[in-house]
């Protein structure tokens, strides 16, 4: 058994989620291994993971606007507003959703179903770089 | 250390949740495994895993009453509604909760605390046949 | 590769954040481990684990906050109550939660980002031992 890990970027354009499924994939495919277990970690607060539908755009867009009406930027209740109307949004969106992620490896292929994929959840307006770190443990 | 992967069919009767914990402790138990990791994965994208109380069946009542208020079924904010108006719901109801679980295992048992069970949350109304791949790592 | 694991108590002093990192990575530090994966595991149902900002303490303040308005104690939608006005509102908030966390280990330190804090959220008022379970594999 033996261990990998790398790093990647994920350039956001603003709010919404970004599909890196097939950057991920690529690379646990490049590994060789056939039985593993895979962990995605993001090193944000204000930016978070999420698996969900990858088919109907649609559900993007509603997954984003369920998330406004819930957390709204500006809430008059947050005290925390020095770095924006959308940070501490941000912060509570990141604690609803995910940090981090395992996914099991078996007959080489990670073990998603059909219509599921990988998704950086941006939660700050402004586009940012966001770092995604992957470990691979297997054989 | 050695791995160990396998799958559970988990048939659902409408929306609730479904406790799966006897299946898992069992299969771990066979595992002959006396440290480790287990992990749980379910394939899906409307129905998710949850980790709660198991003793008063109160408690997975007033969690379905929860979700049920928290993102109600037929929102007029949803676009996505070609699949059902319980479908869009379904998928935030997934993104609130857990796509994956990681449970240490210790002594030979799950660290489960006492009284948390492991649970199928099925999001949609009509009965499915949920798969949870479960990974086991140790020795 | 190897494994090594530990129990952490927390002694929470009445609902909120608190912080666990330097405990965490005390521990892990003294495995001597350079590359692997840490799995966090809480081992109750009215308390769990957050990675958040660990800077400005005003973002927990309003973490806390936002909290307390989406899951209200004494919601009377609620019909377990026989604990307490805010023991179904802790199972709710467990669930939006996280019970595990996974953290890779890269070059003999974990991936957390520059403003990440691991803490215990404590959704009781009253005080309890609150136990974290760690399971580090690597090597």
């Amino acid at each position: 058994m033996r261990q990998l890990t790398t790093k990647l970027k994920c350039n956001t354009r603003g709010r919404g989620l970004y599909d890196i499924t097939q950057e991920v994939t690529r690379w646990v495919a490049a590994s060789g291994m056939s039985t593993g277990l895979l962990t995605l970690y993001i090193q944000h607060t204000s930016a978070s993971l999420m698996i969900n539908e990858n088919y109907d755009p649609d559900v993007l867009t509603d997954m984003q606007a369920f998330f406004d009406r819930l957390v709204p930027d500006g809430d008059p209740m947050f005290i925390h507003t020095a770095e924006g109307r959308d940070d501490m949004p941000a912060h509570v969106r990141s604690a609803l959703t995910q940090v981090n992620l395992s996914i099991p490896l078996i007959d080489s292929k990670l073990a998603l179903g059909i219509w599921q994929g990988l998704f950086v959840f941006e939660h700050r307006l402004h586009p940012y770089t966001r770092h995604v770190v992957l470990h691979l443990l297997g054989g």
